[in-house]
């Protein structure tokens, strides 16, 4: 493996110091002269039209410079990053709790908050469906349109029918999964002011870019009337790929002429904010006695609540994903998607790939059990391996570390932990992941631009938001890696719609793949100007030059160098200007109605082994560790990288065990994280991040992506621990004490 | 000519409404919360050692946060556009009458004032130096170094004492020239924010990529952490190419932690600001009989004051341009520049080429006196020709519409006005004037990237600073007519050293043609894939397609077409990115010892014919008209070509007629509008401008350059049109009432 300079170091993050001092300045800490608050009043009913809005006592609360409702919207008043199915200020319809009706803006938050209550609204309330399978039935009301299914994908290949008769062993199971909340430590915050005709939105986002358009059409202004600039944001994990305070601030702003700053409580942000879909899967899988899987069947059902977001997205992956990182020449996949009166569901880290993991992770080891096979074992025989074709029909030859990454998990697990006496029983469980990396069977470019300053400072301008995964500090390295000078030269400026080009959404994994590349290119072309100038000084031929810590050097005579700085400057003083700019969209094609293309250009691999604890009086859980073993294809910063699996670990560890959000008749009963609970320090399990590196040949220095992979094997791997501890299989997330313990009372009474 | 669609159409300008309606936040409209305001302490003496500087009782004075001397300076403590030889905050030397001591930053305006006056400055005064004679003869005071002398420059060409010998007529001259002041409509301001690690400094400036060198040298930080933001910028002329208040703030922002900003007012504006350097001009000409010109010799004395500013640079363009337009096959020249204790001088409109034209013109007149031929015939006899070489040894082939704009201002030249009877005498002059564009000798090279959005906006990001004179509408122009589009689909970013890339200053009449080309080049890399785009939906080659108000086309079909937003929509759709970088870097060499070299890639050329009536009893003159004939290659934005030729006129006009600095011991005995008389609107001459179009092939769709040339024939038209009147030669400027009547008494005494 070829050795680098700055990719592949564990380098300080370039935002580290801010943030562990607290300087950072999120948009909550960003004021305005001027400015005003924002709050919203929502709808409080899940199903409903609007009658009417009596602004009158809400108008005279002193300070209240503007009430806002649907007829102020002067655009299209509905956004939506698939289909614009959701009003930015409910018209008519009422779809979910907490749709919004009509916002404040005034002198304090106080008073806006005042206002909003003092907004009297009329309204008709209508039967509302709260479960997908319901909704799909005859006379169920109907959200949207004619029917509530928001989309059907199907990937077909082989004979799946033909296949099952030939399986010697067939197992079948349905598994459910429940919503998860992003819980970002920053609610959702953005922060407009409107001069001179044009508007310019701070906001917390993953895609300052999408937000843009999004502005623009609900104001009824050009897109080049809207500047959006990301503020430093304290995570996303998907929830601000969606518009939440963008267009309000920007209207708001608009009327009153003055700053509008709009920040979510966190309650708020829980009920207004999109969550993970739940859904509801049968999987039935064949496999021959001697253990090859013959043939994959599944029918998927999930709900996206309200609005569509990105639900589409979600279950387009979840079916490409089902049949697991395995080789199985017979798939049948049905996903269905559902509207209903529930909360919104959209993308979240993982994208419809740690539901479906939870099921064919199960099904492989209830299989290998009934045919005798180790379970690893069982996995090592399937899995991927150069040349697998995928059930969508594409073939992979490249950067398949799934046998790699069972070895490295296998070898790296903790010696067989013993069960305690008494009531603690230990068990032990394996899970593994496929995930392609960026959109699926969309084009999803990015671009940059790299200017290289007098000093030899490298500027990068790169749509790409750091939602504090750290792309930021990954991208300068390739940048300097592909420049020879060293991580601390580079400067950063991303996510403003204004500079930089469009990055495409932060979402996907995708960023350190797609913008990496379109970075590493622009470094390429600017490079050719400096490197073309150092030859010539060095009298040689750029070909011969190496470039490492800010020198560039004749590779077989190192003595004869210049500094790339002064290499810049003869650039400068020649009116040679050092910059460069690159774009990269992954090689792709879409899904035909049978599922068939090639939907992503690579994908990451990853093995978990779970090692839990069951206290058999209480049904407590306890996860004590993860060893997870990702196949990242490059970590252009291993300890970023350990620190993405950690946090996934911990989040999966969530989803898993603890977070349960409860949601009665499309009501969040749990919206607070008194009641929600999100794994803590003391709960984390202790995670062994194990970077395996099979390099990606189209990728940046062969890097993929990791950010998702690392959350979706954990909830399989907990359910195969808890079953290897005390013998009972959990099929719905999340593992409730309640749930493992009135399994065990099953057990024992049978 | 090939006909265009945006260029060379009168469009308004971008920035015209805000202008026109007030809502232009110029530098000093600028506020952010928590801002401090800064006043300045100047030197009273001309030329002295600062012993000490007592603080005490400034820092008395309440809400005072800092009080700055050199001391407090980490970095350099010196900055300079060619020598680093002026200090931010006086260590030691003072070297001029308001050279900055002391820098106050307080909570209001006043207080910094009273704050500033409190300081006791202790001073040794020294002897100073005011004339550049007596500055260059032995015993003088030294400024800096050895020497005052700060530069000399020589252009030599073919055999001078040969031809002066074979001439038939020699005319010799002696022509001085005063200061002149830029008075910008704005005064000097800046405003800076220290904030985690970077220093932002807003500035009105018309090259915020030298001022971020400048502030971090001084600052004593990386380039890298500082941003300079280009505010509005209400006139620039050359005096805003210096640093003024952007050090003094960002020093001030760090110490204090809070926004800092200072606004010169006018007085310190005009007490600290450069000027148009003062110059003694002794000039030689030669021809035969027949009306050839032979032999120029000249020698130039200029006063550059206490510091070096542009002052190389100006001296080097006025032995460049001292021949004038014209054929002459023995020329030497030599130039010097001197340090004094006088006012700093620099670039300004023209940078020293209305010194020497207000010289070579008025030999021109003398000379064809002389010889008995028609001052207009003399000159087209000798004027530059396609071939032509010039005194610097360059062959000049395209883009020479000297004998045209000589034709055109004699064709449209007024019918001859008589004088009437009476004391008012009225008479015509003529002047010719060439200009090379840009730095001279110097890589200038400009950048720029486009980045065309979803909707089809195009986002333009160029380093070039609009300082009024209306780049960021001809560069909008230049990028729409690349791109096929309307100018109204072009956003303009531009100077802010953090997004664009250098564009170098604007400065030397080049930024239509650098930046332009630059622009241009950007636009073709984006609009290549955008055509390619359109080709393979169209079914053709893209050198089949034409872009028009955006739409693409079928040139020989025009009915097969797409749209130009349809076109970029498909191209994201497919995950190509529409956009491109370009830079430009004039084609030139430096000059050699004996001035031979290709100082300038390109040449304007202008005649301008003004009509005067004097007043014999009073002296006074009135300037009734300019017919003023420029060849700008190509008029990007007529409208606003014809402005800058109106703008440009009336301020040669002052230089000319009204403005007179009276300095005297290095102290500035006019430093306001009620003593220094710039010309109203009231005493403006009419103008004619007469755009002529002689297309210039490297030019960006044929552009030179504008700015400059307009003022540059004035003065010697003037004194050429006075003689006509009443036969008197002027040969010093301004042409005051007081110097006509006594040289209309010394002639009627002759």
């Amino acid at each position: 493996m070829p050795e680098f300079n700055v990719v592949g170091k564990s380098i300080l993050r370039n935002d580290a110091k801010e943030k562990v001092l607290g300087s950072a300045r999120f948009g909550a800490d960003m004021k305005l002269p001027g400015m005003l608050y924002a709050k919203v009043l929502r709808s409080q009913v899940p199903h409903g039209w609007l009658k009417s809005l009596d602004l009158t006592r809400a108008h005279k609360v002193p300070g209240v410079q503007a009430v806002l409702t649907a007829q102020d919207v002067p655009g299209l008043n509905a956004y939506g990053i698939v289909f614009k199915d959701e009003p930015v200020l409910v018209k008519d319809k009422i779809r979910k709790r907490g749709d919004p009706l009509a916002v404040v803006a005034a002198e304090t938050e106080e008073l806006a908050e005042l206002a909003a209550k003092m907004i009297h609204a009329e309204i008709e309330e209508l039967p509302g469906v709260f479960d997908p399978l319901t909704a799909l039935a005859d006379g169920a009301p109907v959200l949207h349109g004619q029917s509530n299914l928001l989309m059907e994908q199907k990937v077909v290949r082989g004979d799946v029918d033909q296949a099952f008769q030939e399986a010697d062993y067939v197992v079948e199971g349905e598994y459910r999964t429940g919503y998860q909340e992003h819980a970002y430590l920053e609610p959702e915050v953005s922060l407009a002011l409107a001069e001179g005709g044009q508007v310019t939105v701070w906001a917390s986002t993953q895609n300052p870019h999408y937000d843009r358009g999004e502005i623009a059409r609900n104001l009824g202004i050009g897109i080049n009337q809207v500047r959006v600039i990301q503020t430093i944001t304290g995570g996303g994990f998907g929830g601000k790929l969606d518009i939440s305070t963008q267009i309000l601030v920007a209207l708001l702003a608009v009327k009153t002429g003055r700053p509008v700053r709009l920040v979510y409580t966190r309650e708020e942000s829980m009920i207004a904010s999109i969550k993970r879909h739940p859904m509801m899967i049968k999987m039935r899988t064949g496999a021959t006695k001697e253990g090859k899987l013959i043939a994959l069947e599944a029918d998927i059902l999930a709900d996206t609540g309200a609005y569509a977001s990105q639900g589409p997205g979600v279950i387009a992956r979840s079916v490409v994903h089902a049949p697991g990182p395995y080789d199985i020449p017979n798939v049948q996949v049905r996903g269905r998607i559902v509207y209903t009166n529930n909360p919104t569901c959209g993308a979240m880290r993982g994208f419809g790939v740690p539901q479906v993991t939870f099921a064919h992770e199960q099904q492989m080891d209830i299989l290998a059990g009934k045919i005798g096979i180790n379970p690893i074992e069982f996995r090592l025989m399937n899995c991927h391996k150069p040349g697998v074709v995928t059930a969508t029909g594409q073939q992979l030859r490249h950067s398949i570390g799934m046998e790699q990454v069972i070895k490295a998990a296998k070898e790296k697990q903790d010696p067989e932990a013993k069960s305690l006496p008494g009531k603690h029983r230990r068990g032990r469980g394996i899970s593994c992941m496929w995930y392609g990396i960026g959109y699926t069977g969309k084009a999803n470019p990015s671009g940059a631009f790299i200017n290289i300053v007098d000093d030899g400072t490298v500027i990068v301008l790169t749509g790409c938001a750091d939602i504090g995964q750290g792309s930021n500090t990954a991208l300068a390295q390739i940048a300097a890696e592909e420049l020879g000078v060293d991580a601390g030269d580079i400067r950063m400026l991303s996510a403003d719609t204004a500079m930089t080009p469009d990055g495409g959404p932060t979402s996907a994994s995708r960023q350190t793949y797609v913008s990496g590349n379109a970075v590493r290119l622009a470094a390429a072309e600017a490079k050719k100007v400096i490197y073309d100038q150092a030859a010539s000084s060095l009298k040689c031929s750029s070909e011969e030059l190496k470039g490492e810590q800010g020198k560039i050097f004749i590779a077989h005579d190192p003595a004869k160098a210049i500094s790339f700085k002064e290499a810049v400057g003869k650039c400068y003083y020649q009116g040679k200007m050092p910059f460069g700019r690159g774009y990269f969209n992954p090689s792709i094609t879409s899904l035909d109605a049978q599922g068939q293309g090639v939907p992503y250009a690579t994908y990451a691999y990853a093995c978990h082994i779970a090692d839990v604890e069951v206290d058999v009086e209480t049904g407590q859980v306890r996860l004590l560790a993860i060893t997870a073993a990702h196949d990242v294809g490059r970590a252009i910063n291993p300890r970023s990288t350990e620190g993405q699996i950690e946090g996934g670990c911990i989040m999966g560890q969530g989803l898993a065990l603890q977070e349960e959000l409860i949601v009665r008749n499309g009501k969040i009963l749990t919206p607070s994280f008194s009641t929600y609970l999100i794994p803590t320090t003391l709960d984390a399990a202790e995670i062994h991040p194990l970077i395996v590196e099979d390099q990606e040949p189209s990728g940046p220095f062969g890097a993929k992506g990791v950010g998702e992979p690392c959350l979706i094997p954990v909830g399989a791997a907990v359910a195969n621990a808890i079953f290897d501890a005390v013998g009972i299989r959990i099929t719905e997330l999340p593992i409730t004490p309640e749930k493992v313990l009135a399994m065990l009372k099953n057990k024992a009474d049978a």
